[in-house]
């Protein structure tokens, strides 16, 4: 059988043999009773490599940061500010005006997936005036997925964090990939978020699990967390089946993401290679597993693309030669 | 070792090891492509055997209830009538006002569940002047959680289905325990909601799934409820894990909730046949497998009782010589 | 010609010319830059008549009871009780939900517009569970419209007060007629609302003014409550020429209000003396400047009755020889 | 006394003796019940000379443009697109997602108030994904307030609106300061919304009303925004004293905005002359009656400058030989 290479989202991951055992032998109990061991096990295991007081696992990225989104922002007449490429403004339906009931502003995202600091300065305001709202937390994104899956750098992140905490504000940092960003900076996850208020990381991407996101903070944060995760009706109940996922993956998976790069490069470099008019790849924008292709809609739109959705390493596009080498756990690289 | 009954809740319930290998080897795909086979013969199947056009999973019965909501509110200004003993009411943080933005007018349950259609008729209004909003939806529940776990009587609900229809406004049944509904009055789950708009159902309570819940109706209602499920972070990815346990159930489990209900009898008995004057049990609202006991505070409060939350069954209030005849299936017998 | 006497409501109040002449020649200010002195007078005055630390002045009934309500449900996740036969309830479109995002739980209001003191403290719950809002305020009404406009007993108010306060509970009292209450009951208006935490009440209705309510408070209550003013757009430019009008009719007119009271209490008797099988009115429901009225509908519905609005008082069923006695000095009367 | 002119804001305008008179000669009714006739007739004049089928009349502009977004956006997921420098993004406490619901998406406004077309297209979406709210309306400012009160150029509405309009998607106009923009374009008011769905206008900042603007639109928009004044508690009662004033504006009040215009050019040229170093203006941003003054902090500060709020016209930075020219019949020139 040809082997096919899915390559619209890591989102695609399957989960392995060996996840699939932990899944079917978890020991769980009723998690909104707080009795589900897997759970717990895992809330605490993330709160600790993270480095911050608590976690609390629930069902997607984008619950992940909608209750993180609530949660910091506990008061009436809250804004926000983050880039104007995040994926929790242009994506989410945008929930947080629809759901949770805040206010955003953007921010000019670079091309790194930073902003300008003083643009940030230039935006926080509080009881200024009753004609604007007050800002209480900036979210940043890391690694940026619409900026190529950029990892923000260290400096960036600490610089929001100082101007946000002198300000009173709060910072979130949309992890989704937090783990990419580490592999490829090799600065450690609870560094990178040192000075972050919370994370949320999603399980489901390219730590291969079926389901599932965690959100770590302090104490006070989390217990509200829980609160806005019952009433989104996020709260699950046996859900160390899915926890035991999240174990096995954080145990076993964060290594390997480092294919994740390396594949996501070959293919890249291989499009790139191809000296192609009307498919193109600039390979400088190629950081860690995502890679936005130029497509000359006269050989093809972008739409028609993605309606194939999955390309054929035998033909089409890619040569054969690096296929064979591609030996990948998962089924899926993100290009 | 001794064998311990957990009475709090039928939320309890713990995968079968049959559930555990279809879990385990469960066909899986990114749902939120709609490429989960799993899924999406779960959900095909469960509009099929509840006799309407589509269904959609999600992760829990609150969140299937507020989808629901949102989904028959499509429009600003909406109002809901339901039951004032009504889960969704009295339950879920209040999240029909704060998280769907919709106004909660009640109807009041008798013990059996129902209402007074009169009052249901009194209450109904639609564009009657700018000073009122605009009923749009009719919830009921079924079996009725704090009305003693009743099914509801088929003629009222066929009646309510009738009033809502000639007014233009649509019915939603709370069907966590549909099931249990079902089995104790003989009638098809189909036939209980033909003339109902939409149905939420449990997987995760006596059909004893891990995890989740399926929201039935009609192809329009469904579509909308994709949108409402996702703005609230419930999309899940490879849900296929749990869909296998949702199929299996439904194939497997329903048929021995009647033990349940006589289980729940059982328990319910053995409590009112010991005559004591501090806890006590009225056997005529034993309906299905909820039960309420009334225990006298000087002897235990209600809240000691729950902060124990297991009953010992070789000594406590429970005569050990009917304890040697359960044999569950599952950990758990709600009473 | 002919005098005619709109019974429908006392919202139909018009200015009188002492008011008018008040109007044009108020000095104004923008008072979103609190530089109105008019405004600023009438709130200050209306402040200290209601014994209270501070007032806002906003352009409706409904807004002020709205404002109160977010005001006092600062934090996410807030649940009221209140009257289930409570005006903002009832009527509002259901903003409480729908624009202040907010659960509302009823109590059964009885004939007399006060409900049980043992169901408010079975409803209140804070923090009890993830699963439940936290009860943050109570509203009472007074008088109260849909209970015939009765005044609540003080006793009953004070005890509201004594069980939310040692709850941790606001109580917000919308007195749309506070002054009628007062003046039916020769309880003082600072006594009546003394340890209520907030009282909206209007100047619109037998006060007399075009437009406006005053809200009062606390001052840090007031301070939230000009945030929730701006942000739903009540907030005002040059309103000292509707502050001047406040003014005048809490100088002017509050005493007159006896008069609302006899002329219902007239009009009432009236219509009662008559006898006549088709249109009846129960006089022990006279309390103050409201009355309701049963009608047989195969002489007249209750809408036909509205649709026409106006009782020509020469003929139709009211006697013609009281009517001559009447003699408002508003248009108005509300029966 | 020494005349002082106040260069905040045009919201400072107050009621000349003309308009006093007509407001306190208002023949009124209840607004609510649609039986103020003056309210009544200001409505349908603004319709008329707007050229739009209904129209009506609110508190604010605050209050105008939010039920207009509420009233665009009648169903659930409902995203806006709008400028970044826009009045109603920045202030107003973020009300479109707080209050109304809504997600925003900015277009980069540039410095004459317009912004890019091509990004406009780019960002329009509609049912694309259950991930994308779907685009609803657009919002355009004219004059742009931020962007030194431009008035928008023809083309660019006329564009926006057949872009909007092939995608099925509604255009409003915050005309707060739509009078400003026809006298200094020459376009009639009608002419410049023609293909704009609806339009909200300010009564009291140049047009001297102490209170007031009016929303026009289609017959179906009036009337779910009717319905989303009233939810908002934008309602009043005896509305005519407001809307006599109003009246009086339109017919006697927009001619003399020349003169607003050509004071603020006066003031303007009056700093620009001066040549000083620490207080600049560019008078080639000098466009109707508003211009944005730098201040070189070294001297005074914005902040500091804003609190002393008021200009001496005799001292100061203003030469004294022009001051005599002036005579406003308001009290106010914005600058």
């Amino acid at each position: 059988m040809q082997k096919v290479i899915d390559l619209r989202s890591d989102t695609l991951t399957k989960p392995s043999d060996g996840m699939r055992r932990a899944i079917a032998d978890a020991v769980v109990g009723d998690s909104m009773y707080i009795e589900d061991p897997t759970v717990i096990e895992l809330e605490s295991y993330a709160a600790k490599i993270m480095g911050k007081e608590a976690a609390i696992f629930v069902p997607s990225g984008t619950m992940s940061n909608l209750v993180a989104v609530m949660a910091h922002t506990w008061e009436r007449g809250a804004e926000i500010l983050l880039g104007d490429c995040s994926h929790i403004h242009i994506n989410e339906q945008g929930n947080i005006g629809t759901i949770a009931h805040v206010h955003s502003r953007t921010l000019t995202n670079k091309s790194d997936g930073t902003f300008s600091i003083d643009e940030l300065v230039s935006k926080i305001r509080y009881n200024v005036d009753s004609l604007f709202p007050n800002t209480a937390l900036v979210c940043i994104e890391n690694t940026h997925n619409i900026c190529n899956g950029t990892p923000l750098p260290l400096e960036f992140i600490d610089k929001v964090c100082e101007i946000a905490k002198s300000n009173g504000i709060a910072v979130h940092m949309d992890g989704a990939r937090i783990f990419n960003a580490s592999l490829k900076t090799g600065v450690s996850v609870d560094r990178i978020i040192k000075n972050c208020d919370s994370l949320s990381f999603c399980l489901s991407k390219g730590l291969g699990c079926p389901i599932g996101s965690v959100l770590v903070g302090s104490k006070p944060f989390i217990q509200r967390a829980i609160r806005c995760r019952r009433v989104l009706g996020g709260g699950m109940r046996q859900a160390g089946v899915l926890a035991a996922a999240g174990l096995f993956a954080l145990r076993h998976n964060i290594e390997r993401m480092h294919l994740d790069h390396k594949h996501a490069f070959m293919i890249a470099s291989a499009i790139a290679n191809q000296n192609k008019s009307f498919i193109k790849i600039d390979m400088k924008n190629i950081h860690t597993n995502i890679g936005y292709i130029d497509v000359d809609p006269k050989w093809m739109t972008a739409s028609q693309l993605q309606m194939r959705r999955k390309l054929n390493l035998e033909s089409d596009v890619l040569p054969s030669k690096w296929v064979s080498k591609l030996q990948p756990e998962y089924d899926l690289l993100l290009i």
